[in-house]
């Protein structure tokens, strides 16, 4: 799920529209049911997803539902889809500027504009779910993220993890890293840059598009997100081989963006109310995909979806290629790099870690 | 860590004295800071673990300040340690009985009462911690366990995970299955009966008891949690070997017990927060547990700790023997048996989409 997939998914965006800061009105009765104290708050929360995007979409309406049930109806948050109020990739920007006060998207859609944020959302061969939480909550990642997003006026809070994605969907068999010469991919991001230096050409489509351009030969392969996401839009129907793992995205994070000055308006409650709803729904989203991209899977299967894993020797090249992606993004900035080498020297550690502990677990239950 | 240690760990608990039920009153001013509206609720948490007791008991008063917080002074959560209300393993009692509003502990501690709940909790070569929240949260385990504890006027709600633990510290070398012959060693559960059945004599010892046992000799082996918590119990100095992979516990899962007539007295707004701490208190235990464990390993090895793996014959033996005492203790209790048939087809499922998601992850990054 990249850039203009989530662009174009969501249709034409239309012009951001500014709007008033937090909304406040004096209250002054105090009904048990309400839950209220003081003043009682309407904010605007604008995403990067079309209206019921399975998974992150649901997750973006979850964290709104809980925030007004927690707060008594002192928080109110209305969720607009991509488009509706800003398109998909201008939510951080819409945030920065205080048309609304709450953004939920993936960091790596600012990258143009934040070249670091891409390094609190995914990694090709990087952490999981887990390990980049444990880095974000106690390897001192959420401040170096605090740091990043200041200068821009915006708060950012974890808010969703996909957990590992797929491969793609392929009408041309990978045996070797030869096959990947000239293969028509959609496959954006880093991804998309490592296909480059393998040979292949980048073909970048909207999700309305790729169905089609896959059954019709125009792309050979595309990668969309998991067998959750990827069942919905049907692309098992257009294509012959369903590759995995998801080396390019072992995990892809997303977050809330707040305004900081709407922020600083909030009472010490409701900031830990938002706080507690977004960490709610990063663990709530990944048991989500775990388990519907479980179901999806076990479906695919069912309807002849033949399941592929890469071979060994095709993976190790695009790890190779992969690290030169991923060190040279990081060297082209300053605060990238900075984040990249605090990350990855604690990375280091919990995968050295992880192969006496959850890797290993894996291993002797067969 | 089991019920023994656990209840000594926590000295001679006090008799449990029977206490008013929630203390309400009338609340009239309605501060913004405090948040409030309506009534006041001070409720008692007690609780399974010491005082200040490293990675759960830190969860247990983590949700006791969240719930504070969010409730701006509404719910007034005070925790109290195993020993001071009720003794550690008498906590679902007190909190059944109402002597306490909410409780916090292993729901295997009470499988003498609720045979089924061990199985909530954790299982010799089973689920991981991101497996068990998928089955329990998108998969029907919660109403299962809300099920098993309604008789008993009890609430469960989820409320902390510790990841992957140790096969614990050894003074013989266990090369192949006959190693386990007349071996003492102090494990207490499912993991004791394995033992019993594997040759070896379980000795049951509180937390304070067991370094001193393993340093003359009287026990050869124990297991307690993980690095984080032996390496504060100091049993590196008293054990040659420090075996993994935690195959008796690849994740154990702690609960908040809310006695069910309290809980239909609070609003709807404080409900919500209690749920939603406690499924942060979860996130962040096992967020805590994976950077704490890991950063204790490595002070471990720089001590002269030699880590070692179990042997596959080892392994693979040790698997037959727990799934045969696993499947008698399903066996036993109708509950139980319920429960344990519901999860096991779940968790085959899960277990046969990892291996082309987060196990092969694993792998593929080397």
């Amino acid at each position: 799920m990249k850039r203009r997939d989530i662009l174009a998914a969501a249709g034409v965006g239309l012009a951001a529209t500014a709007l008033a800061g937090c909304n406040k009105q004096a209250e002054t009765s105090c009904e048990p049911q309400q839950g209220g104290g003081g003043e009682t708050f309407t904010w605007k929360m604008v995403t990067s997803w079309p209206k019921n995007f399975p998974g992150v979409g649901v997750g973006a309406e979850r964290f709104a539902k809980l925030v007004n049930e927690m707060s008594g109806g002192r928080l109110t948050v209305k969720v607009y889809a991509a488009g509706e109020l800003v398109p998909a990739l201008e939510v951080f920007d819409a945030v920065s500027r205080g048309t609304a006060e709450l953004g939920h998207g993936a960091p790596y859609y600012w990258k143009g504009k934040v070249p670091a944020a891409q390094f609190f959302c995914a990694l090709p061969f990087g952490p999981n779910a887990a390990e980049m939480n444990a880095w974000l909550f106690k390897g001192g990642g959420m401040q170096l993220w605090e740091e990043v997003y200041k200068p821009f006026g915006v708060l950012p809070i974890l808010c969703g993890s996909t957990g590992v994605q797929t491969a793609g969907w392929f009408n041309k068999e990978i045996n070797s890293p030869a096959d990947f010469q000239g293969l028509k991919m959609r496959t954006p991001g880093l991804g998309g840059e490592v296909l480059t230096k393998m040979g292949g050409t980048v073909v970048n489509l909207p999700a309305g598009e790729i169905f089609t351009a896959l059954q019709t030969g125009a792309i050979d392969a595309t990668e969309w997100i998991g067998p959750y996401n990827d069942l919905a839009l049907g692309l098992h129907k257009a294509a012959k081989y369903y590759y995995t793992p998801g080396w390019q995205e072992p995990n892809v994070t997303f977050e809330l963006d707040v305004n900081l000055k709407a922020w600083e308006t909030l009472p010490a409650d409701l900031q830990a109310i938002v706080r507690a709803a977004a960490r709610d729904v990063n663990a709530d989203m990944l048991d989500d995909y775990n388990a519907r991209n479980m179901e999806a899977l076990e479906t695919l299967k069912s309807e002849g979806v033949e399941v592929r894993r890469l071979p060994d020797e095709v993976l190790a090249r695009l790890k190779q290629v992969a690290t030169e992606v991923v060190e040279a993004s990081a060297a082209a900035d300053p605060a990238a790099a900075k984040v990249y080498e605090a990350q990855s020297a604690y990375f280091k550690r919990l995968q050295a870690y992880a192969k006496v502990a959850e890797e290993d677990i894996y291993q002797i239950r067969g």
